[in-house]
């Protein structure tokens, strides 16, 4: 049964990957409003896939935003293991689109790599899930667990409504274990699996000067500048020697890292010649007295986005800007809560700022985050499928992002959740000229028909 | 002849708005390519309107950027004093064009004012300069002066074309005085003469990072963020309490303010009250140990106009952009150089910047401060055509904006600039909703007839 799905696989590499690509094509890009007709089309595409290869109560769940895409195969009986498997084909923007060297929605194959927006994160990763299952049943017509997939389209917008669904239907979902594959190697060698994710705070802080825009030849010196008020406020918030959150309280719930932990990450083979390398950034930066890898993995984090406002064509406009604005995010560790930090936040800036400017803080986005106990059986049987492909144990990290599904699932189903996947460092997910490596994600279909049948005896 | 010419000017309004409504409908945009078209437009038309006044030598003068309309009336005979009056016909941008509660480009008369981007700045103000000069060609076929126009396309943009003229046709601009109308009074009653403009020195810094968009997830914490730099450097500009550059050596040149020149600004009517009414502040800011006068006038300013970069739609998308940037000026007085001033800036950035991220620094525009002596003759006569149309002599200031051209008739004509104008402190110049108080615009066509007759007899 193994054997046989394993050589079905590697038998139907072309099928797997027209698949894909049949799926790339549609820019699923769940931010903007102008591609609803695509995440709608691509949960269409998806369900009916699901159906194909035989899975039943395939069905497309509406939400208050954008639909859910669920199916399962229960035929290994009530006394076998349930995985639920989780993906999301929803992706990020193109923007900016100029620095593209394909066409981000064209899926185009150079090399051993597939180009597009999504072929990482997350449509290659949930593809080799469903390709996995699809293995087993066109071999003999049974898994050796009972599959759930269940595939959202919020996941880069951080939206509710698989979390809602995850409440509200304990009974579909109910499973002994929860795999997610969204995540990188920790190279093309080396396995990884996340026993955490990092949690979210995405604010948008406008800061209201002037009632219109005034010239600064007549005013300049002596009406306060929005934009020159909201550069202090940022200043304010983050230290530019330590590198760490300035805000007070920001650290009061973050777990210290043990010695334990410490030596665990540092197995993580990334080096800082990589990361360099990996980034094209002229040196490393980040909070002292942590390595690279904490700190993009156990510490939390403070990012400017973007700052909307003002002149920002080309030539010279002398002009006050009546508002300026700032979208900026931080990356939360367990304990920390993000309800409580942007309490936290508002507060500290409104204590520092001057009277002559009106703050105006909206809440664009939270997510909580997670730790997960790694020697779980149904992890450790992930471990196991990784040495069978790979010849190697895979290294534990905390992944630097955030997945507030993975807090909801430990919460509401009280299951483990297997963190993992077959993307790789240098994949530029929310980047640029995102791909997929192909030997990797045919490496992780078989990587994940293994999974199936270790869960089955060991999970 | 001065009666007839009141008298015409009286009886012509009309035909003086409606003139100046033709030339406000072309949006001549200097810093916007794609208004080449009615930059044109307006020269050729303006040219047109002097030779149909009766102006000799009329000449669109093309330049490497947009061109400089000339035209002279020369009856007056070698004797009589000579008058060279400049004003230009390009205009600011519109937008924010959403905050505009007309058309930027459709001349709309509301009550007294006539709304349209450059009503004020400077299209109303150089037409009352020619409508003074038909008023007496019409009445009695001669001005009591010799006059030069000179009107140029590139003020907005701090273009080095009108500069290069007046240095290379020295023998065509040749005149006893120089006549700014570019200004706006003190308040509707207050005539405003300026002894002095600031300079200015527009610069964007751009901060380069990783050499392609990261996922803040993956590299946050570890790889530092041109944004989060950025706001350090830019904070590390400019002091939030004291409110002053505080780039090593920008205030060595700086003139010291004496106790005389105190008490001249002192009379100005502005009030903090009535500037935060103009504007909208919620209060006023500004460099400690001055008045808002001076801060507005004669001392150096730090204002970011915008900054450009990054994810600035709406949604969230958790990037860690490869590059950010700041588009910045600083407003400059006597003698600070502003090619010295971008030396200093530029070494500062340099000194302060983490080796984390790149600079780059771009020069967009340099303007040269100026002082003038306003006793002398040319200026008092002004100050004399004020008192008889206001009924009250002027107020003296120095201008807070930049108009380079100041100092290079100064340095190049060697004669006395009679910088002044019609326009009101709520004209939003440079804003959305820019007006022209008609009223005023009228009493400045009779003022400049005025003066045109005690120039001949005093100046």
């Amino acid at each position: 049964m193994l054997e046989a799905a394993l050589t079905y696989a590697r038998d139907h590499r072309d099928r797997h990957l027209t698949l894909l690509i049949d799926l790339l094509r549609m820019p699923s890009v769940s931010t903007l409003p102008e591609h609803r007709p695509d995440i709608e089309r691509a949960a269409g595409w998806l369900a009916e896939h699901l159906r194909t290869i035989g899975l039943s109560r395939v069905q497309v769940i509406p939400t208050d935003g954008h639909p859910i895409v669920f199916g399962e195969w229960l035929g290994a009986g009530p006394q076998a293991r349930t995985l639920l498997a989780y993906g999301h084909y929803d992706v990020q923007p193109a923007d900016p689109v100029g620095e593209w060297h394909t066409s981000p929605f064209e899926p185009t194959i150079q090399g051993e790599n597939l180009f597009c927006r999504g072929a990482s994160d997350d449509k290659g990763q949930l593809m080799a899930v469903v390709a996995a299952a699809e293995a087993y049943l066109e071999t003999g017509r049974r898994l050796p667990i009972n599959l759930k997939i269940v595939l959202e389209g919020e996941e880069e917008v951080l939206g509710p409504n698989l979390a809602e669904l995850v409440r509200r239907r304990r009974d579909l979902l109910a499973a002994d274990a929860v795999l997610i594959c969204d995540e990188a190697m920790a190279d093309r060698e080396t396995p990884q699996i996340l026993y955490g994710v990092r949690g979210n705070l995405y604010l948008e802080l406008e800061v209201r000067g002037p009632a219109h825009d005034l010239h600064s030849g007549t005013y300049g010196g002596a009406v306060d500048n929005p934009f020159n008020a909201l550069v202090h406020l940022l200043a304010q918030l983050h230290d530019p020697v330590s590198r760490r959150v300035t805000v007070p309280g920001f650290y009061d719930r973050v777990r210290p890292l043990s010695e334990a932990e410490r030596a665990l990450l540092a197995q993580v083979p990334a080096t800082d010649e990589v990361t360099c390398h990996l980034t094209g950034a002229p040196a490393l930066a980040g909070e002292v007295g942590y390595t690279t890898t904490e700190r993009a993995s156990v510490r939390p984090t403070f990012d400017i986005h973007g700052m909307p406002g003002g002149f920002t064509s080309k030539g010279h406009k002398t002009v006050i800007p009546a508002r300026a604005a700032a979208k900026f995010s931080m990356r939360l560790v367990p304990d920390q809560d993000p309800r409580e930090i942007a309490g936290l936040v508002e507060s500290y800036l409104r204590s520092v700022a001057p009277p002559t400017v009106n703050l105006i803080i909206h809440n664009l986005g939270m997510a909580l985050p997670a730790v997960i106990d790694y020697q779980a059986p149904a992890i450790q049987a992930m471990a196991g499928a990784f040495v069978r492909v790979f010849g190697k144990p895979p290294v534990y990290m905390r992944s630097g992002g955030s997945l507030p599904i993975v807090r909801e699932f430990q919460d509401q189903l009280g299951v483990p959740v297997v963190l993992t996947g077959f993307g790789l460092p240098d994949d530029s997910a929310h980047a640029p000229n995102e791909k997929l490596h192909l030997p990797t994600f045919y490496r992780g279909i078989e990587t994940l028909i293994h999974y199936y049948a270790l869960l089955a005896s060991r999970g």
